[in-house]
């Protein structure tokens, strides 16, 4: 498809996402289903999750594309093979790797959630249909494709809602869970609601707008005005060029009264090193102003670099603080910008940009709007992409359905009981476009229709009923995968991060809120709650007090 | 070098490891220094981290071979460079483009402590040497590889510490932060002291033992005996082959008085289930028992399943529990098996395998140890790979030197002022072989003598002081990587993790204990000491009161 083929970049970069990345027991399992001569069984499994992370009452559901991508090259290598035949039971049957070598994902149905929308606890994101032996051998990978990717994009989703319309650039790479989780963290967090990264790979990969200045090293690394082999700037429009540091030194004796300070104690190797780095981008000056000290140093030198430059016809971006008290720092900053800006009739100074980087996270972001602040952009690193709240979502891979038979997992703890067979689920709409529930019905029966009322009863609490007349019905399942080939045109990236913040917008604030927010209801029909207790009852061991 | 030869198939691996899996500022840093015509800089960088994670008082320094294979291919590709060109902005030079194409590392000189060695804060885990230029573009991603696999490796460990002896496998690949994340987590949990790992790709690509049986879906896939389409078994011996279920059933009516129960009230599905995995691997029988009910259902036919196998001349290995209370639970297991073990003269019975696997972290391990169990082996998941604790480590990469002047990073924050200029770490040992300190000298300082009493500052507070005279002095610097080359034979994993073993043999026990660890000592000397304070009060603005 040409989808796929327009992602043929990604295909290639992540080998590691093959057939063997999974658990033993997956194979093992197939090797006694084989022997059991189950091969042709035919198994319906459900993926979902139980519990929203971060004390959330949402998911961003995300992996599909890389789950297509996976059951798109599924086949067992010829190293694998001989891996295999080296590592199980000497006794396991030769024929059993002939069966594996055939082994594709060619007999397996994929239906799933639309990549980017707000999911819920006990929803079905994917149902997998076809062979037993072939669904099961999925499992682990398509798991570890969707659990990271959605609990990313969640995070990433979360910090948005904090932030309103500042903006968010991912910063954490360095800190991430291996290269990969780097990578991946990058890319869902720009899914999620963030405006770019810092990780140059997933720019080139994903075409995500990337960010960058410069970091305390480089401001260190400048000693001394002697060390400034260039000092001459040739002007925006073009024309003779002129001495950048002696234009900033002269602007820092103009502003210094507005500073408040009586003489210079601005660090030299600090100016240094921002008039280089404003001779190497002066159209996209952007300074680290903490490195010494912020007022009376890095802000002082930052406006005169940043009033020479625009002597020259450029306009800086702004400024990057790197530690300390950022609500403070940050009024400071605006309060010096605004001074400038009106004693030199200069409306953009006002208005730069102040980026916030040090050890951000949701929390902190909520205390500083509480605060009050001048920040407009934040840079987030460790806590967003290692998702330090809540460091993995519980995704799991439950047979439901079994040779056209319904399968329940019973369990003394009602959250882990699942639901049996093969389901659809729906999403209901207020006239206005707010969601208003997620239904879960057996397939088999009549879609919910518009304007007429439907039952919708909690799962495990027979008293829990409400009708619900929708003024919309979308059916959330939809098949991805069929006959060996993608069946539906993918979105790209950027058009998934649209439909996240569609989606996101169905959602009642009270749902989004950080603070005690509010569950939002996934109901089962009438029918499926009778399927499923009628099937419990018959299936549950009747205990004995004793 | 034939050690990097054999690590060929690790390094096609993870083509994710390039030179654009960094930061953009270190290549807007790159441009704005050439621009400066800094190309001829040298800078000296430490690699260190400044807090041991999860509460305690060391860290395993790990990534080692992964940065050295890095430094071997750092290269910038022609799609780098065009990626780059559309990514600076229009007025980035050409010749620059051009100098980056020429950019690799064989202008580096890399220092490292030896992979899978204990190391505490402060510590220079590398010293990289270099032109500056180069030197910083290595940063983000030596960060990106180091932080995450010595994390893992420390977490690893740390679990290590408290099974003891027990046996112990990373599960957790389903929940890793991306598959990367999975696989590292597979290789860094074992050298950090796991038994093997579920993840079939990290056997296949770092020779680790993989561990797995089977999961709930393969019990539940069985509904009755019907299913099974052949009960018959070879005996191990050779010979007739004999019908296991009609053994098994045999056997459940013998061992019934041993459990206390009049009736059958176990599940023929999961009886099913486990003679068909039986049959397929009767010499590793290993079955998860909580399915249905551990005590009625589960343990009774496991057991059944296992004397019939023994009938055949197998031996069973054991049971995984996977909910419920594993305290409990194993303690029942185990007195069934001693009593089997005894009625029927069969010791090994008593010893079988008895695993634990439902979210287990180090301080279950630890409780359960309070409690008392039963249990010889953990399976291990989502909090190990994750690093729940702690999900981050913080190492950081700061320029202590450029062109032979010594540089430091001042900061009001004492924990973060840098030490400046090149240097080496030495350990100290007691005749014991216990590690006594750890000593950081100037490099150009005389290395401590054997049985010579050496002065042991503390780096910031003046009058903590001691004496050491040390039986064996070990330098922790060795050089890695020279002229484009690696220039030390590297380890293999299994070395790694025998280093791992033995370097936490080397500290006392409370420094390794869970609870209120008492930190290791890491010093300066007298001349590090002195060259830092000189330089620190030479540096710092004298601040005026107002």
């Amino acid at each position: 498809m040409a989808e796929l083929q327009g992602h043929e970049k990604r295909l290639c970069q992540n080998g590691i996402v093959q057939p063997l990345l999974t658990d033993l027991y997956q194979i093992t399992m197939a090797y006694a289903y084989w022997k059991s001569g189950k091969t042709k069984d035919h198994a319906v499994f459900d993926l979902f999750f139980r519990k929203n992370p971060f004390q959330g009452e949402f998911t961003i559901f995300a992996g599909l594309e890389e789950c297509l991508k996976f059951l798109n090259k599924f086949h067992y290598s010829a190293s694998d093979i001989e891996y295999l035949r080296d590592t199980l039971p000497a006794s396991t049957e030769e024929e059993f790797f002939e069966y594996l070598k055939t082994v594709n994902a060619t007999g397996i149905r994929l239906y799933a959630m639309p990549e980017g929308y707000v999911s819920f606890p006990r929803l079905p994101l994917m149902r997998i249909e076809g062979p037993l032996i072939v669904v099961q051998l999925l499992e682990t990978t398509l798991l570890t494709l969707v659990n990271y990717a959605s609990l990313m994009a969640t995070n990433a989703a979360r910090y948005r809602i904090a932030a309103g319309n500042m903006k968010l650039f991912e910063f954490g790479l360095r800190r991430a869970q291996g290269p990969d989780g780097g990578l991946s963290a990058s890319k869902y967090a720009y899914m999620g609601g963030f405006d770019g990264t810092s990780n140059v790979l997933a720019g080139k990969l994903f075409n995500i707008p990337v960010k960058g200045t410069h970091a305390h090293a480089y401001i260190t690394s400048f000693s001394d005005f002697s060390e400034l082999r260039n000092t001459y700037l040739e002007p925006k429009g073009g024309g003779k060029p002129r001495d950048l540091l002696q234009l900033t030194l002269s602007w820092r004796n103009k502003i210094l009264p507005l500073f408040n300070f009586t003489s210079i104690e601005a660090s030299e190797g600090e100016l240094a090193a921002l008039v280089s780095f404003a001779i190497a981008f002066p159209d996209g000056f952007m300074a680290l102003v903490d490195t010494y000290e912020v007022q009376r140093s890095g802000l002082l030198n930052f406006c005169s670099v940043a009033l020479a430059l625009n002597d020259l016809g450029y306009r800086a971006i702004g400024i990057r603080l790197d530690s300390g008290d950022l609500a403070y720092l940050s009024t400071v900053a605006r309060r010096h910008f605004t001074d400038i800006s009106i004693k030199y009739n200069l409306p953009w100074f006002e208005t730069m940009l102040i980026m916030a980087s040090n050890d951000i996270n949701e929390e902190t972001i909520l205390s500083l709007n509480e605060q009050g602040h001048k920040i407009n952009c934040f840079g987030i690193g460790t806590h967003l992409v290692t998702c330090q709240k809540q460091p993995a979502l519980g995704c799991v891979y439950k047979m439901v359905e079994l040779n056209g038979y319904p399968r329940m997992k019973l369990s003394q703890d009602v959250g882990k009981v699942t639901m049996p067979g093969k389901k659809d689920p729906y999403r209901l709409y207020s006239e206005t476009g707010d969601a208003l529930v997620d239904l879960i019905q057996r397939s088999s029966e009549e879609p919910p229709q518009v304007n007429e009322k439907v039952l919708c009863r909690h799962p495990f609490e027979e008293s829990k009923r409400a009708y619900v007349t929708p003024s919309k019905v979308e059916k959330l399942l939809t098949l991805y995968w069929e006959n060996g080939n993608i069946c539906q045109d993918l979105p790209n990236l950027q058009q998934i991060k649209e439909r996240v913040k569609h989606s996101l917008k169905t959602l009642r604030t009270d749902i989004k809120r950080n603070l005690n927010p509010t569950p939002f209801k996934v109901a089962v029909s009438d029918g499926l709650y009778t399927f499923l207790h009628d099937l419990w009852l018959k299936n549950a061991p009747i205990g004995e007090l004793s």
